[in-house]
């Protein structure tokens, strides 16, 4: 095998220049935020209201989720569990340390300088999940130079979308449905449509699982699982609203997993269950519950999200994967469409149909503080009046309900509309010849990138003609 | 092979009507509670002081124990690792769907609805946890389907055991020594009793473990034991009261862990460790701890309690469950008599010993907030005297020790017998004809349940001929 | 086989014994602190404000690290994956046990007691990871009874170490970088030189991994990743000093992680990637980062620590490891040097570098509680005026920078001969003929001390003969 994945020098080399530009970066622009600066210590600071002890549980908890959760459950496959991991590792660390610099300069950029706390860390590593969704799309296929490369792409694509979203339409998205979801999964699809390889349409030989990687698989989905409901509140605002977050998702969860169970057994030819359900399917709840996650939208509702989550989720799966790759030459390996995308949609209406609903007699005045536009605006003597009973209310645009639905269609559509175009972009870049892979061999196979342990041969199917004469001329 | 385990039909019908009963049950019964609720909060609510933060970090440390722990911790067998996890994960997810009703209906129902916090589900997590306690003991023999229906007749029957035992007989019981581990043990061996097999008494030929289910098991046991803290202390008083708790768990564990290593070598016929010892017999000091966690037994006595639990729950395993398994036809796969039932009668007689020794010499005046039912009644002068010094202390009904400590032992008799005649019922429920697993082969094999991936024919004796008229005699 | 390794009657008798006199040792001395002392309650006493909530996340976060990180991490000899991960557990449960009579007697002890918080436990768990680095260096060559009596005998000479260098010598080390990477380093070399086993430096048959273990062996890695900032900002000062402990070692990590992917690649003859330096030198940073944690070094610093101590750790392993094991007579199997001795080095020049650096424009009054031994003494105006801004500043020794700097080079030398010293004598022990493990074939084998499943035999080349004539004889 020659040298063609390229790891000897342009790994070594992107990662050492991308090095020295971010600790110039940092060295230039990042300083220490109130909360952690020693000089803003003073006789009225309660050292533990420190902003850390709010922020790092849940930190702690997306930690958990993004190396260990991600990582195991894109080790599913038996000749690439190195890969899956290893990648995972790697383009999280890089693109969180990147994400601090880029959403720092628009979230956190004050006084000439990015202002770092634990709660920047946060922020960069919802950018960094984003990343690592669209990685999804084409686990197996990229090499490890060409995530670095995607990653430095997405971080900056999507925290400029973030900023327009967030800061221009001012829309409301507590679990990161749109920002997250929704983004990373158009953005993947784009990338991958651009990376399309033919010959993987029929299979690979080495698409396979094994007992220990299935195994492996299923306890990343579970650390997703158990800390989802973290992830989901990690952004809203502290208290009930922080409260009914947890509660939302964990309801969402556990609905969409009885239902995939169903599912499952219901649709398989020899009324088996399918891993690969319990490892995805599972999760849907998670994600469609997104969008409305800290609203009054009822136990019951979210019970619901829960079971039409996994409904779309499953049947995706089932046969819009297949379309898609066929007709479409959107290869999408994990599968994120299903996982991200269609529950991401059914999420974002579900927060429509939530912010048509509200009122202030089910929320009471803090109605204005979850939808914080729309509080009235300044000067308006009722926002004075609310101000008694909720003290820290900020003033807001006064839009109405409807308004504020336009705002989130608005930004549904801005949102699938810059991943994509930036998915297709950065999968062109993907392909220059100093980057692309080269040739429809280099799949699923963990010997391209490891020099792997000795019993990886006697592994299965590798020692079996690989990809015939056929393949290797490609 | 038939179609015989059933999962094709009775899985997916089974699973949808629950999940439409629930999500009914839950559109007309359950609500916020006050501190999810948006409408409560005002200008005096610090959302700081949500019980959101004093709740979620022990709730997520028991999410971890539950899924990851619980489930890698019985995916000790080679060939039903799939089915130890993922069973463990369907059942679990059930059962606290299900407990939040049928708990929320005994404690947390007024005004005509359930109202939900984050208190709710890790009360939920508990009764789960004694589903899948129970399902150590059949596990192996059960299908899922099985698992459902034992989950939803054992979590109402718990339910009730729960409301009679903390209501009416008014125990103290702060790790759920008596109503977790001596109710899920004796429940399960109930039910583990009518579902005798003569045949799996000489052991069955997939009845082993390997090398990496070994290590999987003993991750999930690590799970357990690092989180095992957070479960005993998660329902206690805050403060003192959950500190001490945490401390004599910690101590507790230790002490048993050392313990186990020296029997396991000890009692080894070549001298060697044997694995599940290390697995199983390392936790009993968790249990052992319990009844009396939060009370001031002294350091060193939390450490004998471990060493205690330990000896008993290594020799149960010796010589108990083999006993039991040919004499009373009790056959229990996981030795949760051993690791719940005796070490749960040492805990329970030990907190006996705690309260009868309790003194205000001891615990000053938050005696009577430990021992809540010891406090003097109201109306009692001495009640507004410690009320000066405990500010928040309710009346109680002036117990004494004495009277406290027949109580505790009416709890423990009524306890076992609920969950005997409870797990003997469910049992029979089991072994209908619509439900039975068909005959004694139906064991320890993934393959029944799933469509498993192509390595599992090779993984071991998988190939010699399985089920065959010979092996029944084996 | 024979009996040789003694685990039937020395394991036993040895932990048997132990446990008496630990049970002794804690009935006599231990009490509770005043956080977990029921008597302590009073009407002015705020439940939440226990001290647990303070300690016990961050004690939780390290528990993680401890049983399962390292146990994981420790599992990646494809043979030695039991013993990895179970002596792990049996030396760590021991450790703790042992330090918590031990520290408690030199940090803790008053009125004749010591005074048992979850504060003590974390203090414990230090102790307990010094034991387990050291454990690193002489992996695969120890039975369990002489990791034992090292446990034993290492945890009270760090402990003296300890005290000397923190109550005598006043240094600041927050991330434990002196205390305890050095210490643990140093102190396993001079153990492992004593062990000095001639044939193993031409490489042992079974010292190799296995895909799986590899696996298990970075899931331990990303425990430890994702949980060290709570590992070295666990003991600093709350608020804005334990935040930036948790910042600088994110970022401290980062960069060496991105740092080790890419000299990984670089140094690979095949261009490929090397599961043990992911495995390895992507933590190098963390260690690196330690001294200083809690300064106000800037973010960039961080970085640009992360970045050399990978780099010293990388060429470690690369060349200072094999060197060390051919000429020095040290075999340092898990390669601490590099991870623990070359960063715990730089992180502790860098540690005195910010020393000599601070200043009040930068700090702020809080310099004089970061650098508590710079604080004015008692009586000093200047103490009076700065506690008008710090209400909780203690009176210190009113050292200069200078003065400051030059005691924490009197720590490193210190500690570094007392740990040689001590790591040399506990050799000797080690090597007594009641302990020493009878030859050099004793290695990498779980059979020796575990009744291994089934499988074990067919898991590579365990059926190969092992090592010369000479040994198969034995």
């Amino acid at each position: 095998m020659n040298n063609s994945t390229s790891l000897k020098v342009r790994l070594p080399v992107l990662v050492l220049v991308l090095e020295v530009v971010l600790l110039a970066l940092y060295a230039s622009f990042v300083t220490y935020d109130d909360n952690a600066n020693a000089k803003m210590q003073n006789n009225e600071t309660n050292p533990m209201d420190n902003s850390l002890y709010k922020d790092y549980p849940f930190f702690a908890d997306v930690q958990v989720m993004i190396f260990i959760g991600f990582g195991c459950l894109l080790a599913f496959l038996r000749f690439y569990g190195f890969s899956g991991m290893v990648f995972n590792f790697l383009t999280a660390t890089f693109s969180i340390q990147w994400a601090i610099l880029v959403q720092g300069y628009f979230q956190f950029y004050y006084d000439g300088k990015i202002h770092l706390g634990v709660i920047n860390l946060l922020n960069a590593e919802f950018a960094c999940a984003v990343v690592l969704i669209s990685f999804g799309a084409v686990l197996g296929k990229t090499s490890p130079v060409q995530l670095l490369v995607m990653a430095l792409l997405e971080v900056p694509i999507f925290a400029v979308t973030e900023w327009f979203v967030l800061k221009h339409l001012k829309i409301t998205d507590a679990g990161g449905t749109i920002l997250i979801h929704l983004f990373a999964c158009y953005f993947g699809l784009g990338v991958t449509f651009v990376l399309y390889r033919p010959n993987l349409n029929q299979g690979h030989v080495k698409e396979i699982t094994s007992y220990q990687s299935d195994i492996l698989s299923l306890i990343g989905t579970l650390f997703l699982w158990v800390f989802w409901p973290s992830f989901n509140s990690a952004l809203t605002v502290k208290g009930d609203d922080q409260h009914r977050a947890v509660l939302h998702t964990f309801i969402g969860l556990s609905s969409s997993t009885l239902t995939a169970f169903a599912l499952s057994a219901l649709f398989n030819k020899r009324g088996k269950l399918t891993m690969a359900d319990i490892q995805n399917v599972t999760l849907a709840g998670g994600v469609t519950v997104g969008a409305s996650v800290d609203m009054m939208i009822t136990p019951s509702a979210a019970y619901a999200l829960g079971i039409m989550g996994c409904i779309a989720c499953f049947f995706g799966y089932r046969y819009l994967t297949p379309f898609m790759a066929r007709h479409l030459k959107i290869q999408d390996q994990c599968g994120i469409h299903n996982l991200h995308g269609l529950t991401g949609l059914i999420s974002s209406t579900a927060g429509i149909c939530a912010i048509l609903m509200a009122t202030e007699e089910t929320y009471g005045p803090s109605m204005y503080q979850i939808f914080a536009h729309r509080a009235p605006p300044e000067g308006d003597p009722k926002l004075l009046e609310l101000q008694q009973l909720i003290p820290g209310l900020k003033p807001g645009l006064g839009r109405t309900a409807q308004e504020q639905a336009l705002f989130q269609v608005a930004a549904i559509f801005f949102t699938i509309a810059a991943a994509s175009v930036g998915g297709l972009l950065t999968g062109f870049a993907l392909k220059l010849p100093c980057l692309a892979m080269p040739s429809d061999k280099f799949c699923f196979d963990d010997e391209l990138f490891f020099d792997v342990p000795s019993d990886f041969d006697s592994m299965g199917v590798n020692k079996a003609p690989i990809n015939s004469e056929d393949d290797t001329k490609v």
